[in-house]
């Protein structure tokens, strides 16, 4: 019998427990925050239709589709985001109360070609509010997601917000018809890289590149770029003063003043509830999905680590189950790219940095303290003090706290024959020596400070480890 | 353009928030007890190759596996149990220090038939303990069940265990030849069904059921049958009087008192943790999955719901790698069937009843007062309290209240402007006249003292919302 290569297919990836345990940290927290805006959670099967599946994807989604086969050879395939199923499960399940706020924090896949950081399964933690127009469900989202990365601690963070109407207002000020205005935002989406000599180039006449290929250009007039530029300028450290600028420069579009109402009611809600112009901003530049979305968009970067790009962004779409229902329902809503977060977290040092769950490794011995080492890991398991008792092959102290290291449990416990006679524990503190320990400022002062190990009676075993842990996790 | 139908594709379903709201719950509080005793996450790819999938698995299984298929078109296929990826793990990850305790949750896919409460895609939470054979890892699962069972306050409940090697004492006992055991024990596994009367035929000389069928006898003697039934006799309500029959009963069998022996000292173990003959029973009637399992096996059932069989079960099985390294390395592990333990849990009312998270519904009465609305909204949800801002479509208070009572949201608010000019908000209890209070021993008396609404000074509302949730949660 041949051995079988233990392997994965490529772009896929196991989660080891030290990355799976910040994982799950960052996703309770992300959960906390949107429990307590009383959003709901909804899981759907991994496996759907290809027909709902393919209808509202691009070609290039389409092709990214894994195909699945079933005993009736029915067409299937896994999702490959969470708003589908959201669509399906809106227009499958009329009963459903509206609005329907709810979150799912699921794997999708994508067989696209794999990359560094990009991996054909990954999770997404996506929240919508299904079923109402109202403009504070947008202001929620919003808010959520500062709420979100305040309780992750991810320092310094900023929304930026913007709405495809206001850009829609552009086409019209500008006087750029519709078919024209995927190109131009195309086109303007290269503002970062390119810089505005070039953008302006290629809105009018074009331009030969560095490697000699001729960039088309889309013909517009050099009034139309001027407007275009003047829209750009349009920038302010306050909201209310790009509202007020953006009011200005509008002022002759028809229909300008409501579409900019409800992003000043927008702004002006998040200044009440305390969310002020350092945390979100009224980025006009901003264009995500163009295609996709109707109203408000937004997107959140971490100022430390702006190199992660946008780690959570939305926007309001109102076509979500028209192809279901043939009928249009508004909606909101924002996806978080819990991998990229994650990366970028861990990035800045601040993800949750435990390689177990155990606080406390009961080391074993002498076998024939077997039933005391069995009593000390319950006792210190009922007081709520994650324990584990060595149960390996190691016989010696030394191979079972190297263990403890592997796993970083902070705190391990010794008790042979000696120990039982004087009726005490030696209780050892492991993060004495470990890198951790090196960032405190006197390192010399603190160890001599720390014994590294204390002899505890046996009877006051509970409280000396908690005592303890509370002085290993001020560190 | 057609509508494309919203539907799932048969022996798959969606959960929807009040099922995932128990379920969480549930997972959470059984996460809680395994990262208590110091068990690790872990997270694999639904994808696995196909190799690695199936030479493990029995005739059936591999007939049930979801294939997938990549732009590489490399073998696939969707994971069915969580034991086969530790495997690959265990293997392509030499350094894992060991044992490695991990834990996982995840769903699995199978292509069965479905049937009612028979799912194409459930979820499993599996923990295995592997590279020990140290019997407190056995003993550690089975003490690890009663507490799991215990913190999901599943009422009376017990967990039954024995061992794959005192069945094999029973084959030296009883003269049964290896080849002769699978049928032996598949005729002893129809026990609880068919009855003694027809076990013992089938064991002899077979019979003719009442369709007139012949079902063929295996034909032991006599006396082979005789010591089989003395075994199946050994019975007590004490772990230490089965151990002490079990012994007397198969003293003249070579190499029994080992065997017998690590049983024992399970039993010992657990006894002096507290894990007395009311929780686990040793019970040499249970041969869970023969081929599979090398030594103890163990299974949970619910006193209150046995109908729902066993909704824990595992044991121990040394081969888990064997098909990768050629090499053979120890693990015991047990399995929840989530999808079981919810259905047996929500029979028993003992799941959570919540439909919604939000504790607290703010309507929206006049639009005029949104800035309030949203100010009461944050106020509550920064105290903690789970809040929601009714942004629905509905007009008048009549239709919110009735939102609140589709997601059985405890308390509303109402404030209008003359609320506002008296400086209040009116609370309303709006469990007061919902089926949960009529459990309440004196309907009556019970609410006459909850006056179903009351005016709280707008300064207030925090301690008024906390005192209130108080009383409600009481009920």
């Amino acid at each position: 019998m041949t051995n079988v290569e233990p392997r994965l297919s490529r772009g896929l990836r196991d989660l080891l427990p030290d990355q799976m345990l910040a994982r799950q940290q960052m996703i309770d927290t992300i959960r906390g925050v949107y429990e307590l805006y009383g959003f709901v959670p909804l899981n759907t099967p991994a496996i759907e239709f290809l027909d709902v599946l393919s209808g509202s994807a691009g070609q290039e989604a389409q092709q990214s589709i894994f195909r699945v086969s079933n005993p009736e050879n029915e067409a299937l395939g896994l999702r490959f985001d969470l708003t589908v199923p959201l669509a399906r499960v809106i227009a499958q399940y009329r009963e459903l109360p509206r609005p329907f706020r709810r979150y799912q924090v699921s794997p999708v896949w994508r067989a696209d070609k794999p990359d560094k950081g990009r991996f054909r399964e990954f999770t997404q933690f996506d929240l919508d509010s299904v079923g109402t127009e109202s403009e504070i469900a947008d202001t929620e989202i919003i808010a959520g997601m500062c709420d979100t990365l305040t309780a992750l601690k991810v320092g310094p963070h900023l929304v930026r917000f913007s709405s495809r109407s206001i850009l829609n207002l552009l086409l019209k000020f500008a006087g750029i018809d519709e078919q024209q205005s995927v190109d131009v935002f195309r086109v303007l989406d290269k503002l970062d890289k390119a810089g505005i000599e070039k953008v302006r180039l290629e809105l009018m006449q074009g331009y030969k590149d560095e490697s000699g290929d001729t960039i088309r250009g889309l013909g517009l007039s050099q009034e139309q770029v001027t407007r275009i530029e003047r829209f750009l300028n349009v920038k302010a450290d306050s909201r209310r003063d790009v509202v007020t600028r953006v009011r200005d420069l509008f002022s002759s579009v028809e229909g300008s003043k409501d579409l900019i109402d409800v992003v000043e009611r927008i702004s002006n809600h998040l200044y009440a509830l305390g969310y002020g112009d350092d945390r979100v901003s009224l980025d006009l530049s901003i264009a995500r999905g163009l295609a996709y979305y109707t109203g408000p968009v937004f997107e959140a970067i971490l100022l430390d680590a702006p190199q992660f790009g946008s780690v959570f962004g939305g926007g309001r779409y109102d076509n979500l189950v028209m192809r279901f229902l043939g009928e249009a329902i508004p909606a909101v809503g924002a996806s978080i790219g819990v991998d990229r977060l994650l990366a970028a977290l861990t990035h800045l040092g601040k993800t949750g940095q435990q390689r177990s769950t155990a606080r406390v490794l009961v080391t074993n011995m002498d076998p024939a303290l077997a039933e005391d080492y069995l009593a000390m890991t319950w006792e210190l398991r009922r007081a709520g003090i994650p324990t584990e008792f060595y149960i390996g092959t190691a016989k010696g102290p030394g191979k079972q706290l190297k263990y403890a290291d592997q796993y970083e449990i902070p705190i391990a416990l010794l008790y042979g024959s000696n120990e039982k006679t004087r009726g005490i524990v030696t209780v050892k503190d492991m993060t004495v020596g470990r890198e951790k320990a090196k960032a405190v400022g006197d390192r010399k002062e603190w160890l001599a400070a720390r014994p590294g190990q204390i002899a505890v009676p046996r009877g006051e075993l509970v409280p000396a480890i908690q005592r303890l842990l509370g002085e290993i996790e001020k560190v």
